[in-house]
């Protein structure tokens, strides 16, 4: 996105905007309050893709019943260190505060604490539940699994979705480690810009409807929506080469945690469809996770040291040609330091779009 | 290795054959057999890097004082769900399986338990710390960092280890899952293979002494050795455009638990030197987990359901040329049961070892 075609927005109104939207469709104040956070706080780190370029989804979802506006969330078993909630069916992000809310209480309590959520829905950015824990000195982990588009190592047909991997860990006066990582290669989103700027793909990327690695963008999105096969590749690519069976462990991994634990919906099953090919209430699974750090080590200690790792990592030699070795996160937080001074550029069609759902549910577009 | 030149033996011999060294040289019986159980499956497994050719690295680190035959190991701190445990500077392998076991308690009694250990040693193969948590019905969680080898995304040097990660889950009638992964693309050991065959690497290994890319082995290996720079990539390989930075970061991720959170050494200060080159006792950290799976939902639900997703994944159709879809650990299952039933073959190389160790000891070789 070129910045001169963007339209620049603010984060607090872009937010409030948002809020509002949610609101008219019936989410309780706090409830939208939560989710527009989560979809703007995605903007502010620079993954617009989980923006909120989004809300028309979650629009459509609450306007079409797939989506509860005021679901039903329960604890449905717990310990003293783990928990499972039942989502009711509603929006992802409401339900995953909570529990990562949870997580951390029990962590707080006993040291560690886990939980894990079924009937749900996608829950925005993996790092934003993670990085709660930061401002309890916990360490934070977050996971989910999501719709169908990764094909597992010698497969052919998308199995497993690009399940993110988040953990944040609090440091002293450098900045957390926040890892925030789809289990894929890269997202949908990437096959998407190299379509749109007819640019081949790398090989590593994605496979084609026979399973094998392909270039061409258009294809493997085409056969997506056409159900042809193939798909994205887990990280390591094609094969096991270059370790594409790690990634697609990766990827069983989370799933495991977060769809089979729970009993939610897993691998192809998530967003189940009627035999006419309606959209059901899906049944996507969450992980969350929190491990106090003085119940190991004093914070204090493990404060200095983290930043020694990030100091010795960031001042490393570099390789020739390149100027900046990163700490996970690091990127993120510039970015965010960036668009809460100078603004969140939003697309055009970003910005059609959300002046089409102020229109559709009589909420005021003042951005 | 060809079959004709390997010399095959029996796992339970060799196990006792293994337990006798490390007996005398003055490690406690117990102890000997968990170290000599830990190498032994190893080579069942078919990680023949992590099995008796091993058993020199340990046998000389025992007889130079750097890994200390009868360590005062002390917990340090606990939580109910939590514990810090110094291995006061002994064998990887017995502490790493008392860690373990603490984690599972914990988990049985609240549902999570995390044990960190420092001052601690090679622990051998994550997986069977992982695996321990599977008789349990809990879902096992093991990592370790390790020698520095492996170069962060645009650097030059190495500074991390290969710092695998397991988890291993337990299934209804199929075989559990059982991850198990350096978080690099490959091992130093892969290096040394392509080296003796003179075969070059593919793009996404190793970097040079430039931190670029390469396919020379032995140049890679040869800058380990002199410290030249350059060393393994990261799952991903070079740079971002195949997901390296998210490899870097899950070996940065184990080196946070492994490390930084009990206190042992990290980057590359886990095996230090006096000023002459002389080595010192290390200081390897590792992270051990457990979940108790009934924590969560019904064991009888979650192992069904993960029958099925095994299932579902075995049974997906196949990429063009591709015979068979694995499960993480199946691989291994199977040569486990091969290896039972026939015997582990070992390299001519690793024999003439292992009888070398036989009269240095003063041990009878009875295999």
């Amino acid at each position: 996105m070129s910045e001169e075609s963007a339209t620049v927005v603010w984060a607090e109104p872009l937010k409030d905007f948002c809020t509002r939207v949610f609101v008219k469709l019936d989410v309780p104040p706090e409830d939208a309050a939560i989710t527009a956070d989560n979809l703007v706080a995605a903007n502010l780190r620079g993954i617009d893709s989980h923006g909120v370029a989004r809300l028309r989804r979650y629009v459509n979802g609450l306007r079409d019943g797939v989506m509860l506006a005021r679901p039903k969330i329960t604890v449905v078993h717990e310990m003293p260190a783990t928990a499972l909630i039942d989502g009711g069916a509603g929006l992802g992000q409401p339900v995953s505060v909570r529990a990562m809310r949870l997580a951390i209480e029990k962590a707080l309590q006993v040291g560690a604490g886990f939980v894990t959520v079924r009937n749900s829905n996608h829950y925005g950015i993996a790092g934003y539940y993670a990085m709660m824990a930061l401002e309890h000195e916990c360490i934070g982990i977050s996971m989910t699994n999501a719709d169908v588009l990764v094909v597992p190592t010698f497969g052919r047909d998308a199995m497993l979705g690009t399940n993110p991997i988040s953990v944040a860990a609090p440091a002293g006066e450098e900045r957390p480690f926040v890892l925030d990582m789809a289990t894929s290669t890269v997202p949908r989103g990437k096959l998407e810009e190299y379509d749109r700027q007819g640019k081949p793909l790398p090989l590593g990327w994605a496979t084609d409807e026979q399973g094998l690695p392909t270039t061409d963008a258009g294809r493997v999105l085409r056969n997506f929506l056409s159900r042809a096969g193939g798909g994205l590749l887990p990280l390591g690519g094609a094969g096991e080469e270059l370790g594409g069976h790690k990634g697609y462990g990766l990827a069983l991994l989370v799933d495991v945690l977060s769809g089979v634990l729970p009993g939610a919906g897993y691998a192809t099953n998530i967003y189940p469809k009627t035999a006419e090919g309606r959209p059901l209430p899906a049944n996507v699974g969450h992980f969350f996770g929190a491990l106090r750090v003085d119940g190991f080590r004093p914070l204090a200690e493990f404060k200095a040291t983290m930043d020694d790792i990030i100091r010795c990592l960031k001042h490393s030699a570099r390789a020739e040609g390149q100027e900046r070795i990163y700490i996970h996160g690091e990127k993120e937080f510039e970015m965010a330091e960036e668009r809460l001074a100078h603004g969140i550029p939003l697309h055009p069609k970003v910005v059609a779009d959300l002046r089409k759902i102020a229109e559709e549910t009589g909420v005021e577009y003042d951005l």
